[in-house]
């Protein structure tokens, strides 16, 4: 078999999201939620057809700065077209290395930023063509590999001295004996989310009320805030939101990176008395020891992780106690390969993994991480909880399914990934009908 | 005066340096050097002309991958031409905050990799115009500054725990009283060097001993050597280089992130006994916690920084006591701004900084911010030396130039930043007719 991936197209997608001000956080005023998106594919053989012989990825932006990130994954063509079309844990531990190891490359991050996330989307556009090849959800397609196999995918450089391959491998092999039962329960039951969707910052005291409400009649343990704008606003919004959800309604909050420590130290210590479930990027995702300050310094729990750049800076974290929560982002780090060694650092040091979502197709991909981690890794769902935010999902073939406050498990082969090519034909910057109607009316407002 | 930035060019410029295998270390086996480069221009007013109205800044690389960067500086485009020449502390200070916190911009770090090199590159490009008008070299431009425009020059965000504006203020305070006579004594001695060009991992045992006795013959009372590749060729090379150079001269080594924790104790206590002066980036530049153990874990000291992301970086690095030496680059950080961050973060802790350099342009730049350090924020040149690299020099307008094993001091105004036309033309990428030779003889040897 010689089937080789072929064609390797990148579209710059953005969303107006802008204009509603969903999204808005204490340093987001104005995104235009978008994605850098990466399309493999290759010729059918052996009567596959469609859609199962493309592999999508992307990385996510807010905007400005996303045709940077299109041409960061341009760069990484010569990697892959005319490749193998990957299948095994081996093609793809091949093909994660290979991607973040280019010395020449590597000196642009090394393994952050531009270039990383570039590393990662096509790191998830091949595993979502390997998943769809061996007819597999990419969480069930991770979750049948060996512990072996898991093992083999992980760069475990700059991470022995927090966790070795036996170590790894000692934490696959302790969850073997309940994946089955685990994929079942995951199926009938759904794994936990929590719903960011009613705090946005530049809604008004009502809406976040209504928003509230609402999320605990669809289901919803555990709603989050964004905070970091105003103290006086961020006290009553948070006691409104104590007051409408009732007090055994997790409210977490989120500060976008937005204090220095002393800062976080003193608006956590104001906001306390709310029983708020964690401070979220209190400051800096590269200030390990600054999160371990904060969370000294005040009574609430500590998460972060969304820009955290890498694995390096995971194990920090974990080595410092800097964190109660992981956050994993499914498209910052190098793709799936990554996720892995950071899943298994968490399970290492004993720390539950919440993952960041939202974002357009993040809630998609995201979804797959943690429900391989369930079955496969920590063996649990216990304080654990994925972010959801209700944006966009209309634009992907697959979307997430929430029932009840829960992530159904999704059944489709591949890793939810692939956007609907009315919505790729549409949102092309700057030449898609969405921009080009937004110019025009622009020009007409002058 | 309403004189503004008319035009902004970016360049894709690369020197095909693989071919003769300098540059190699341990993790870089082939560097073509490489640099994105950006010129802002004006108009002349008030008979200024020429070179004097072009502001020159770049980011340097190691190849693939630099047209990601020159992207990068394009999509900075906006925030710079229309504006105002830069002339002050206060038109500097108000360009890099723009730069650097532009939302949607800063999710691609955040503050890290590909887009905050690519406003550093412009950043400069701003400090080379602005010390022009001023008719200033930038060292002399930023030490005529009062303390007070100088720490409003610095964004404190994440580092109030470590370093306040007051403190900050106080450092500076401290060494004003020495300012001119320090200026004297460097126009006079120039600053210290040190030269890795002997090093290189990819020369023979013979071109190091020859190279090594050389340095020494040419003034040089430090040499650097890369190591990592392979132990017991280390432990040669070294021998070699002490042999050649004798006792009295620091021999540095540099592992360039080759090590996790445990082998790079390992090497550096088996290198010891031939007395190294510091091992470099024994490991990831991301692991401030791996960077304290290995200088708790073995007898040499620790030196990093030209890969260090940002000043959140460094200060951790600082308070977790993990480096011996600050190694600023002036091309991976935010500028000159961020590096005056870093610069008083150092001299807080009490800490030498040494730069980075060699690449392209890197020696250029970075002498600038070493002489400024030593006349108005630490006031010492004791512990410390500039790295230098004897390549590719020759293509700028205003060449480093090196006396007796120190950098004498730039007396022509701006940053020394100004690559010659001709090797712009020469080596532009792909079209430049270096690359087109090389194109052709790649074929003919088919």
């Amino acid at each position: 078999m010689s089937q080789t991936v072929t064609d390797f197209e990148v579209h710059d997608i953005r969303f107006p999201t802008s204009e509603q001000l969903d999204g808005s956080d204490a340093m987001n005023p104005d995104p235009d939620y978008s994605a850098a998106y990466v399309v493999l594919s290759t010729v059918p053989v052996d009567g596959a057809h469609g859609t199962d012989i493309e592999g999508h990825g992307f990385c996510f932006t807010i905007g400005r700065g996303n045709e940077v990130m299109a041409a960061a994954i341009e760069a990484l063509r010569p990697y892959v077209v005319g490749r193998p079309v990957p299948r095994t844990a081996a093609d793809l531990a091949a093909l994660h290395r290979e991607l973040t190891h280019d010395s020449q490359l590597r000196w642009l991050g090394p393994e952050k930023g531009v270039m990383h996330m570039a590393a990662g989307a096509v790191v998830n556009a091949a595993w979502d063509l390997a998943a769809k090849q061996a007819g597999r959800p990419v969480w069930q397609f991770l979750a049948e590999m060996t512990p072996e196999e898991l093992v083999s995918l992980v760069d475990f450089r700059y991470l022995t001295d927090a966790l070795t391959p036996d170590e790894a491998l000692a934490i696959l092999r302790a969850a073997e004996p309940g994946r089955a039962e685990r994929v079942e329960r995951l199926r009938a039951e759904g794994y936990p989310a929590y719903t960011t969707s009613p705090g946005w910052l530049g809604y008004t005291d009502d809406k976040l009320v209504r928003l509230a409400k609402e999320a605990v009649v669809d289901g919803f343990t555990q709603i989050k805030l964004k905070v970091g704008g105003n103290l006086g606003d961020d006290v009553r919004r948070l006691a409104l939101a104590r007051e409408a959800v009732g007090p055994d309604i997790r409210i977490a909050v989120d500060a976008n990176q937005r204090w220095d420590v002393a800062d976080a130290v003193k608006w956590m210590t104001a906001l306390a008395p709310y029983d708020p479930h964690w401070i979220e990027e209190p400051t800096s995702p590269d200030d390990i020891l600054g999160h371990a300050a904060v969370r000294a310094g005040q009574p609430v729990k500590v998460a972060t992780g969304e820009h955290v750049a890498n694995r390096v800076v995971f194990k920090q974290l974990l080595q410092a106690g800097a964190v109660d929560f992981v956050q994993i982002d499914a498209a910052r780090v190098a793709g799936v390969n990554e996720n892995l060694a950071i899943l298994l650092l968490a399970a290492k040091y004993g720390v539950p993994v919440c993952p960041h979502a939202g974002g357009v197709g993040l809630c998609e991909l995201v979804q797959h991480l943690s429900m391989f981690d369930y079955v496969a890794v920590s063996g649990s769902w216990e304080n654990r909880v994925i972010e959801y935010v209700d944006h966009l999902h209309e634009h992907f073939a697959d979307p997430t399914v929430i029932e009840s406050g829960r992530y159904a498990a999704p059944s489709s082969p591949g890793f939810s990934a692939r956007m609907l090519p009315e919505s790729i034909a549409a949102h092309r910057y700057p030449e898609g009908p969405v921009w080009q109607a937004r110019r025009t009316t622009e020009e007409d407002d002058r």
